[in-house]
């Protein structure tokens, strides 16, 4: 952490920023400039809170030169996680995975002929909400524990792995033995109690980045989970929130490329939430492979334009098909298979 | 609900998307122009997602014309809510309450101190976090219900409210003998498992705008809490995230009015985290008293460089003291009292 | 500039840091700490791009520790800056000063008849656009030098002062006997030919900020007018864009005091384009106000929903009147006059 | 358009709103719902301000329902646009081009060099700014014509065509037997008057999104080129400013297929802008092609670290040539060629 003093601040002033940063366990290096005084602060910076120093007098501004986050930083693990799951699927690794399914689990013809749909195309996640957050009280809110019991026995069928979105620490529990990734929500991404239990849990999360977040909150939020012991944590990219309205939210592809420089963690790209039109989900699918991204999320259901919940966002089967055979080109170009 | 058919829309087309209109429970009035057929659907336009509709062929554009919220709407109570405290305290009346205390409860001494200095300064409810949602996991997370029980003793020794943030369903029980409002934090906002339990409680909240939430879906998240049955509501804008950095978030002061034309609710200003800046508060809190809002919540710690969280945007007691002598005159200028 | 080095940094790559600083015309104070070795550059910093080091082997971050501008900083001018126009009317003093009128002048009588009601109810500027730049080429463009001469001609039969907006440098010659400040609209904030031989004119000038600028560039703008030698410039805040739909812009109501405290230059707000809704002017006056703006620039047409632009957020003279009244004693609340 | 007027609004209030539509041009459709009243403008709604029927009275909302540009439309030429150059490049076409230089034009030996190593990599045109628009008044800002006519040079030594930015109306005259496509930058999208005197030239505009400018924006920009008779108008995704400060901008990637699905016209990528970071521009290159781009502009300077203007998103020689090699395989994934 940098401290910069003003030109006119006093040594009075100086010696109290020295004292404050002491007290908040750091060792400080002063540079007395001509023009004015730099102070330097090395240790624990990643527990230090800059505005605590912004506001003291004779300060002109304050910088953190170091991450805020340690277990997430590329440096724990320089070659890269990489999630291996039960069946052998790896995330992270050369190969690059699609995990696909309806916005919300439906009824059971729905979720089987989505899971036979998906596996038939290469997808190895099946993917459904049986909670679904919705923006109005009036939407509708998902099946509960019977919809993931249901998408459990229709991925068991065809030999897929299922990821489903957990809403809070009451559901992990009984979602333990139904899916083999929890998956956090945009809207939860900060909810640190959330994340903290999944830091006690044995089967790897899926944690997707805040419409509002940046980058470094994503990895400062996945810090939570990887402090608590669960090193099986892959990131996702599924918009964000700007002034733009031709699609839902933009799609930061530039996020990939930034996180696999940052952290170790894997990366997955959801172009049905990041752009919320069907149309355009294959175009930033394949703008994402190319990017670099790990694995894919995409909303599949066999009668899309009915769907309970994102009908707008999901692709029809047929769909699917033709763009995982698109995806795997794309794939190869950057050296990768899928 | 419009909906807007291409100029080359075929009958087969407009008739598919009658029917789905027709299946989600409205009624359709078509109108065909010379250039294009309008279909508008009348009804529960409020559970149907617009989306729904924008994908299906042969659709131009989809567009909502009536509010997606009931309750929360002005003209189901188009006086306004006034909400009441057992002590008599009002907010959405024409006294404007003032809410002050520390970011974080740290100690006996700290809170009782900000508890006599709010209180002589005329401040009604004595506000302070025991559960602490922070970004980095390694900063100071909060003392939990023992600090509560200081808070809700220092706030009865001189006569006080007490607002704390509740952070998940599990601390519901054990807050709701030590707070009068439970507070709702911006990164809660739509966590609705959470305001659907508050919506039971017999206790008012207090719900704050997330940093990316439009306005209406901060009208939307409220609306889980009113449906419950708990009409004790007050709304609070707490600064938006966007591109400018010279603050740590943008107060939106439009929001205020803009809510208090849509929506029967109070709303609360907090300028200490829309602005992030101890420097910043006395403008920003004049400047949405003079826009209509019915509250200010504002960080007070008596050792304000010190506290534990927040520093760099707490006010000392004296500077809280003259702040409010400001806000009185404001407030008069505006037809109201503090 | 601090530029902090990776704790994996060679000696090499530190060289050629200090030597590409040193290139750059800085001093270069060296910090040797446990983990990283710190470089702080002093000197001409206002010239340097930091990118230009970001990029360097070994380098992990840079850091501007000292403000980009130098003659608009608030050190340049710590007394503030008074702008004073010959009838004696002055900007930045304790008097707020109105300034309003219609979005584009239309016809002899519009402008006459709003002069008048101006005049009336206590403005000192009739502000009014002849050159209109229009998002959509079918728009109505304006009247140009003659609707001009019709400004000028009204504004002195009525003792008032004009301002008008310049779009390109010919439009300069012409405008300069006709306007008494030239306002320089948001699209052109960046307009950096215009804004130099802006520097080179006699006339104040109103710098509005542009919709994606950080107070940090407007500030910079304002710089290439006063390095000309005009001092006289004022600035703008008329709302910045972000992801809120309720408004058109949302008004950055805490630029006003950061301004005032990182410039010397005064500050006005204009509300009618910050907001975009009629409904929305008055509170977010009194807001601006009470945050401690200089001015106020509103739309007021005689017959506001007839205007041939900006229709939508225009006032008719009547609501203008109110509004006066009611800033009036909003001013006195914060120790001003208007 | 569509008016949909309140439930409570009365029939002289609708009357009104159907007059004043009227008097817009408009052909009204009326269709009375049990709830409430929606009115179907048709006709020139390109030219209607919206705005100028939200604040009617009894008004409840206005949407437009189509697109309010004409000529910039896919449309308007569903075959889509291809811009042809003298020398037989074509962009719009299955050829993928590439445009590569330095940000500015330094010298003789710099632009020499960079032609040289564009041209063998693959490039088709050489960029490079003799204007250049700069945030800071102290910064470098160009070399001007000669810096111009030194590209010209370098450009016809090699069989690369010249792209380069016109800053102001005055620099058309003089550039115009130096380029072979003029280039309006971000800051003067909305340039209004250089857009439409560009509309009188005869050659190629590349147009830039501007960092706040939605893609409707965008094409609207376009529109006032295309009225002038120009019809050789290339768009160009570089960025839009959010709140992520981990890259200097946004790039919308969704942009890209979004605009192929609205417009006719060509679109082409900038990535070293687009993220400002020099070691991200080679995974948003590929992105963008994947997405759909049909050209990519990058920057490329040989001594990079050294360049006068924007050295951190510069790429040495060496690395442009790889990243050709690179986008050669993507192209070919997605069916095109480069």
């Amino acid at each position: 952490m940098i401290v910069a003093m003003q030109g006119t601040a006093t040594e009075v002033q100086i010696d109290a920023v020295i004292e404050a940063m002491t007290e908040a366990g750091l060792g400080v290096h002063r540079t007395t400039g001509s023009i004015q005084t730099i102070l330097a602060g090395v240790g624990a910076t990643a527990s230090v809170d800059l505005g605590d120093f912004e506001q003291l007098p004779g300060v002109e501004s304050v910088h953190r030169i170091s991450s805020p986050y340690k277990l997430a930083g590329r440096g724990f693990r320089p070659e890269g996680t990489v999630v291996e799951f039960r069946n052998g699927v790896k995330i992270g690794d050369t190969e690059i995975v699609a995990m696909a399914g309806p916005c919300s689990v439906e009824n059971r013809d729905q979720i089987f002929e989505t899971a036979k749909r998906v596996k038939a195309a290469g997808g190895k996640f099946l993917r459904g909400g049986a909670f679904k957050p919705r923006s109005s009280p009036y939407a509708f809110q998902g099946l509960g524990i019977p919809g993931l019991e249901l998408m459990r026995e229709a991925a068991d069928a065809h030999g897929l792995l299922v990821v489903s979105e957990v809403m809070e620490i009451a559901q992990i529990e009984p979602m333990l033995s139904l899916v083999d990734m929890f998956q956090v929500g945009a809207r939860n991404m900060q909810n640190f109690n959330l994340l903290r239990q999944l830091g006690q849990v044995d089967k790897p999360v899926l944690l997707k980045r805040g419409i509002a977040a940046t980058i470094e909150e994503l990895l400062l939020a996945s810090e939570y989970i990887l402090q608590g012991g669960n090193y099986n944590v892959i990131l996702c990219e599924r918009g964000i929130r700007t002034f733009e309205t031709a699609t839902r939210n933009t799609m930061d592809i530039a996020a990939i490329p930034v996180v696999k420089k940052l952290s170790h963690l894997p990366i997955v790209a959801d172009p049905s939430h990041g752009t919320g039109r069907r149309d355009m989900v294959a175009p930033l699918a394949k703008a994402a492979i190319a990017a670099g991204a790990d694995a894919i999320l995409v909303e599949v259901h066999p009668n899309a334009d009915k769907a309970a919940s994102d009908a707008a966002q999901t692709l029809y089967p047929d769909q699917f098909d033709k763009l995982m055979k698109e995806l795997r080109v794309v794939a190869q170009a950057v050296g990768r298979t899928l």
